[in-house]
């Protein structure tokens, strides 16, 4: 959809949802609406979207030029290092009649600027943008799907090219196994990294948000290795489980198998109709079953898209059934703290009937 | 100050302002105050720090290890996905009496977050946990201002080796020069960027926050570099207007003359009992006198420590007096759409009489 059908699309749902106005701020929603965004910042950079205008931006002089050129919204109401930017909000409050009404502001809002919007507008009610924005952007058309495709394309030929290395990566730092995941995701066209890589060898990769370090990568480490990149402006996010040489611990290769079967088990479970949290369910009850329950420690998947988490979220509790177009991963994975980790993910597709891997590169462990 | 005597500081801070607990999401105070901290996520991971009692994180299971190893809080209590994180912020809001309280929370709380606790706490009202936590982190100790002298002398160290490269810069794009500045950074010691470099050449040199992009830089070019690198945890932020070969346009070198005026002015008004407006004041009423008023479109600067934006704010309107120990930056500008734009940029210390420059290296526009 091009920017201009989208907002009209935010307009009418704002209308069926009976909400006078969506206020963004800097994030991937402003982006996704307007096609100007930036960095969360410190100065006050508003987009109001209401039902029955056009929309409009309050922002500091300096960006006016920017929004202009990228953005498809006309109307930009610019203030100065020095002036009140809430006598612009408090404008468009009047002539939009939003005193009373109800505000959806960005998820992602700092406290700072929607404790502004509740101090010019002390009658308004507030709620989250994604109340409106979640299900226009959950739902990707196939230039997005192209685009997720390709980034997929490019991660498992990474992680290929990585595996190829085999004992050469003995010695290597973590963060020097990640620097070199980066240049080959450039290498195959990627730009740039949709997160900072998670290279966790040994008990590091028993710790699931650990980065990467100094420690050394050793004989027999198992290495989780969980890496993206983007193409245009769409994201990459796979994980493998390496052992690059040597022999891994005793328990490693029989629950490196069970994290297998669980992928593949919730992997072949998605089709439309199908709740989010049954995918979680089949996941975690191939792993329980193994034994390993208490050592999943987190859901089983989160949507892609513009934001390499988003909706719709693969865990207990979320009853949204799946849709064709809806994009998410699905990594399950065994933690034994002090030893290793384990988790595979794969990107998949909700297809008409059934659906789409984004990823098919081999998910054993052993060196190519 | 250690973390624990920061948050001492800070429970100190909340009983003299009459508030109930500060409540932090991942954050540069979550890791000012505790040790620990992540990127902003879309998981409920708050920090509650309450007058009488040590303070408590609510955290995803799959943080706690980390939590536990960077952090000097004990009490850290964990949900699992699928659970719901607002049990946990009930207990705490029980038990410490917070209900109808007054709540600082996180200045950057998303407000997907500070929704939640608004709804876990219909009676309570909110502030801000700047109100607390600004007036401890302004104020840098020695260990502190020792950081911010070692990167900003590796930002000096690194412009002038650009400056020397000349007219071998000629022909490389902005990304390209972007590219050689971090490679500098990191050859003089400093540990990655503090932001993304600015290099805007020419006419992109007028967009204040223009980065970088594929334009190459011709002779003639004005080129604005800004950038930094961290040592320690804190940053360097210092900007040039380099001219690397050829003849600048006619209006350049009296511009630029005028940007230097208005740099050196307002550094020398830096001492103690002066007030940010005033600093501001002073560049501004050079620049106004030389005619180009109209074209320095943003503040004269801002506070520097753990964030590369901070308070104190240098702008109209501030009327808050400097202390020994804050440490912002002075950077006039002058820009002039279509063509080009200047801005020179230093970080100063306010010391008990007077003030220290931050960086030294050259200001004016040649090559070295």
């Amino acid at each position: 959809m091009s920017h201009p059908k989208r907002i009209a699309a935010c307009q009418d749902a704002l209308e069926s949802e009976g909400a006078d106005a969506v206020v963004l701020f800097p994030s991937v929603d402003m982006g996704y609406l307007s096609g100007f965004t930036d960095e969360p910042m410190e100065r006050h950079l508003f987009l109001f979207v209401t039902p029955d205008r056009p929309p409009v931006f309050v922002a500091p002089t300096m960006y006016e030029s920017q929004i202009r050129d990228e953005s498809v919204v006309d109307d930009v109401r610019v203030w100065d290092d020095g002036d009140d930017p809430l006598v612009l909000v408090e404008e468009i409050a009047e002539t939009r009649n939003l005193h009373g009404g109800r505000l959806l502001v960005d998820d992602r809002m700092w406290a700072r600027f929607s404790q502004d919007l509740r101090a010019v507008l002390p009658d308004a009610s507030f709620g989250l943008a994604s109340d409106v924005l979640a299900s226009l952007r959950i739902q990707k058309d196939e230039a997005e799907l192209n685009a997720l495709r390709e980034a997929g394309e490019v991660a498992d030929r990474t992680v290929m090219a990585v595996r190829r290395l085999g004992d050469e990566v003995i010695g290597f730092t973590e963060t020097e196994l990640a620097q070199e995941i980066e240049a080959q995701l450039a290498k195959f066209g990627g730009n740039g990294v949709s997160f900072d890589a998670i290279v966790g060898s040994g008990p590091n990769g028993a710790k699931p948000h650990h980065r990467h370090g100094e420690r050394e990568i050793r004989d027999g480490d198992p290495v989780v290795l969980d890496f993206g990149t983007r193409v245009g402006g769409y994201p990459s996010d796979q994980t493998r489980t390496i052992v690059f040489a040597g022999e891994p611990p005793e328990e490693f290769d029989s629950a490196h198998r069970a994290v297998r079967r669980a992928h593949d088990a919730a992997i072949d479970a998605v089709e439309p109709g199908v709740t989010a949290e049954t995918i979680d369910a089949v996941a975690r009850g191939v792993i329980e079953e193994a034994g390993y329950g208490e050592q999943f420690v987190h859901r089983t998947g989160h949507g892609v898209g513009l934001e390499v988490h988003e909706p719709p979220y693969i865990v207990a509790g979320n009853d949204r059934e799946l849709e064709p177009g809806m994009v998410f991963s699905v990594e399950p994975g065994i933690y034994l703290e002090g030893e290793f980790g384990i988790r595979i993910e794969d990107l998949v597709v909700v297809t008409e009937n059934s659906y789409e891997r984004l990823n098919d590169s081999p998910r054993d462990w052993g060196p190519l």
